[in-house]
């Protein structure tokens, strides 16, 4: 770490701190200059309760840390991408998994309809909710285990793997027992409980990103999940919170690239809810493959007039099937780049 | 709600949207401009599902409610600010309370030094997390049931009410055997489950504004605890995420006469998490009491720069009775206007 | 406009709102509901004074707009997209223009060594700054009308168009006798002054979106140019100012199908000011290409790390050369897709 | 400056830094960490064209700077606040200058009925937009020079200064003949020409913080205008621009006391423009006191329904009135204190 000296330290202050920085086992360098002294300090791990304790300490103007906070899910540990097997299909192998479905699961026709739909279309995985994370108690909460009943049934009709989301730690069991992935909401990413109790479960976990977390955070929330057990994690870039209200969020596609470069996990991409648009989600998956994504998450509903939530942003059934066709040349050609 | 239609919309599809507003139970009203034609939807509440779904019509440009979706919170429901008492004290009387404790308990030493400094410079409550979310899985978690035992006993010598965090629906029985007031964090916000849970204890509960939540979904998730059964609820303010690096968060004070206007609960500030630097917390608790919120929540630790967390936010126990006896002559003031 | 009366809201209130809404123009209806009444009022164009004044009245909750406030960019006004030409090359008929060069114009040797390079590699224009917008006053502020100069010469050696950047009402004579396009930073999206004075020049202008500008001010600043008397505007996103500091800026690539449904306008993408890092143009250059930008702005410098300013974010010579043949096949992808 | 070099970083590529910082004028320091190498770079100031440069360079992983980039603002340039002259007022003195008017010039009887009463009322200084930078070019666009004579008619009426802003450089002139003080608008604060032309003139300049500009920024754009030759620059927090849409905009008060440590120029709030919102003003301007601000910033107009811009913010004749009242015993309470 490196800790930067108010420009009239003392020598005392100075040696204070050196003193400091041997007591939490690194070795102090001191570096004097014009205008200000510098004390940087190496070794093994910049620890955050030993920066934030240098920081209040007299005559230092500010300390910051020189290494990277997460450790196991860093590309320095695991120079190649992760492939996860999700039943027969594997995500970051270099393909682009698709996973597709309703917003909320909202009844047998409902779910049938688009599972056999999206299926035929080409879509790897399916997605919907049973469980809602609702901004407000007066909208529909989701079927619950019920909605999970109905993917399970889902799945034996059409082969596609479920990934459904879990809100709480009281229902981790019970969602793993259906789910093939369980998926963390955008609200969830800093529930850190509930990222321990997903480290202990044997499926594999996509964590999305919060609405406001930075990628150090969202790394960091994926390394809870890991160093509790799990190392079978999906990221999820979703969008994120900025002051443009023309679309729901900010799609953060430099995000993709980014944590290609700084994560061994994979990578997925949610234009759905990133921008509230159905319009604008086959341009952004087009752009998804381009990118670098590992796969995709899109929402599809039979009628989204009559959906229950998140209508405005869904394909229709035909639309998705459209999509999957424009998709195809350009999952194509990023496989004849790798070549 | 208001259904504002496409330039070019038909008549087929304008009579559409009139029959499905019908059919939710509303009356449309159709306006024809020599633009373009909106249909007004007056009638029991503005719900969610139906705007989504109109939305997704074909023929329409936007759709959004006219009322406000929180009701039981709001100032339209009870004209008169909600006190609720919490051991011999009482917020949203009019009065200021001062919630002060170190971030994390340490110790039984830190924690009694702390709690009897602070009560003896006159806070109302003691602050101390036992349960605490931390960013990376390799900061300090907190004490847990240990932490929640010292803090019972600080409140036995010193007669302080005690306000901890609680982060886990498991855990709110427990948190709630021991704690005065149980504190939501900023990053469990929209954790639903935990709000529901929350709902049905007879406790009252601190809920921090999430770091990128607008007031509106903050008072939904008010909402929820309220509507589950408790309505003791205290709203507070700790600063928002923005492009702001200067300082940890930024603190948004416009946000307590605005909640003032919107809501009956009352409103506490914590300008220690919103700033992150010592220095600015007392003009910014000056700032609180002059602005009208009903109290103030302060970091404070008997040796910061040997804290475990927040020391750069933290008030050394003279500063913070200094910062006791700068207020005073505030909440005089303040209490002599409304005679 | 529509005009939300308070709940309590009186029929005096009321009826005062619909005589100022026939004083302004316009046909008011009165739309009661259970809890509150609704005036919409309908007519030619919702003028934002009018708005903002009824805003102010007694009984008024809120007040909003249905219309667009933009008219001569919009999609309405022109549903097929504008191509314009610059030089040999036209911009907006469906082809990818690519825009290239250092961020500051250095020195001869600099220029024309870059100019040459990504000519040979197919780029379409050479950009460079003579005029740089520096945010300390301690920086290098550029080369004036000497840089303006060299570009002019580059030009000649190498028919390439060239885009340069202007800072002040001043100086867009001077600046419009040498360069192709003039470009309008980041920082003067809303310099209103500037955009009348290139409303009134008959060279082609690119305006880059404001770093925390919405979409909707976006194109009210084109909407400026254009009513000046200048048709040929080339709009582009370069990034927008989030909480997020891993990147420069995040860039909106939603704006871009986002902006081909709401203006005629071309759009272009400039990855290098969006990210800050060099390794992220390439995936997100193949990313804009895909998502239907009309062009990109890459930095290329021949010494990156000893540029003047922007080195990390600068490609190579031979990255760029590079850059150009992986976008091929994209380009003729989306190509063979319109057919 | 510190340079982070990657994990796996070459002798050579160490070697080589230490060439280019011993080149740059600095004395370069290696220090070897188990993990990683960090070399410090300590000399005379850290000019950013070196560290951008440095960043560029093979085996880097980071590079940043350790001293702030602004010297003559600077509160170690000059540790007590600059006292500035405007008329017989004087700002940054301990006292509270309070500047108020409507926020555009309309008409003789709207500008005088204004000046005469906030005089009356106790304000210091007359503000008035005759130059006004609108969103929309179909709005409002400010009376010009007619404004600007009224304005100093009303000052002659009034004793008031005067305080407006202004646009665009070729307009500096001009406008400094009628007004004592020039603003520099939010959407102007990276104006640079104009910040370079406001250095020349020898009336204060009050610089408004951008929309979506750091601490840092808004301190470098000081800088701007002291280093071209004015050193009368008073500060305006106006609320920056963030994901809530609640207020217009969100006040930032931390930033007060923030600059109060850095800067020693006079700052000053406008919690006007900062939320949009009549009913916040009253609050805020008393907070603004609390907290340290050497001024006020508030629009009045006498029939904010009627107002051509900003009604719903502008405070009537007697509320304005109300206010100067409101604040008297806050300015007394923290005059006290400083005795």
């Amino acid at each position: 770490m490196i800790i930067a000296m108010q420009s009239g330290a003392t020598d005392e202050q100075i040696n204070h701190i050196c003193d400091r920085i041997r007591g939490f086992g690194y070795m102090p360098h001191v570096i004097r200059g014009e205008e200000r002294t510098v004390v940087a300090a190496v070794g093994h791990g910049d620890k955050k309760e030993h920066i934030e304790s240098l920081k209040s300490a007299e005559g230092v103007e500010d300390a910051f840390p020189i290494l990277q906070p997460f450790k196991l899910v860093s590309k320095e540990v695991r120079k190649q991408k992760s492939a996860i097997k999700i039943g027969k299909v594997t995500i970051g192998d270099g393909g682009f998994v698709v996973m597709a479905g309703p917003c909320s699961v909202e009844g047998r026709d409902q779910l049938m309809t688009t599972a056999e739909s999206v299926a035929k279309s080409g879509a790897h995985l399916l997605r919907g909710g049973a469980y809602k994370p609702r901004t407000s108690p007066y909208d529909f909460q989701g079927m619950a285990e019920d909605g999970l009943k109905l993917l399970a049934e889902a799945r034996d009709k059409t082969g596609l793997a479920v990934i459904t989301e879990v809100l709480d730690t009281g229902d981790v069991e019970l969602v793993a027992e259906y789910a093939d992935v369980l998926q963390v909401g955008t609200r969830n990413m800093q529930n850190f409980a509930l990222l321990k109790k997903l480290g202990e479960i044997n499926k594999p976990v996509m964590l999305k990103r919060g609405l406001s977390a930075t990628i150090k955070e969202f790394l960091l929330s994926a390394e809870y999940i890991v160093t509790h057990g799990n190392p079978n994690v999906i990221l999820c870039e979703r969008g994120i919170r900025t002051f443009e209200t023309a679309t729901r969020n900010t799609l953060d596609l430099a995000a993709v690239p980014l944590l290609n470069e700084l994560t061994h996990l994979p990578v997925v991409v949610d234009p759905s809810h990133a921008t509230g648009k159905r319009s604008l989600v086959r341009p952004l998956s087009k752009a998804s493959v381009a990118v670098g994504a590992d796969g995709l998450m899109a929402e599809v509903h039979p009628k989204p007039e009559e959906a229950w939530s998140d209508g405005p942003q869904s394909l229709r059934l035909e639309e998705f099937a459209q999509l999957m066709r424009d998709l195809e040349p350009y999952v194509n050609l990023r496989k004849s780049e790798s070549n």
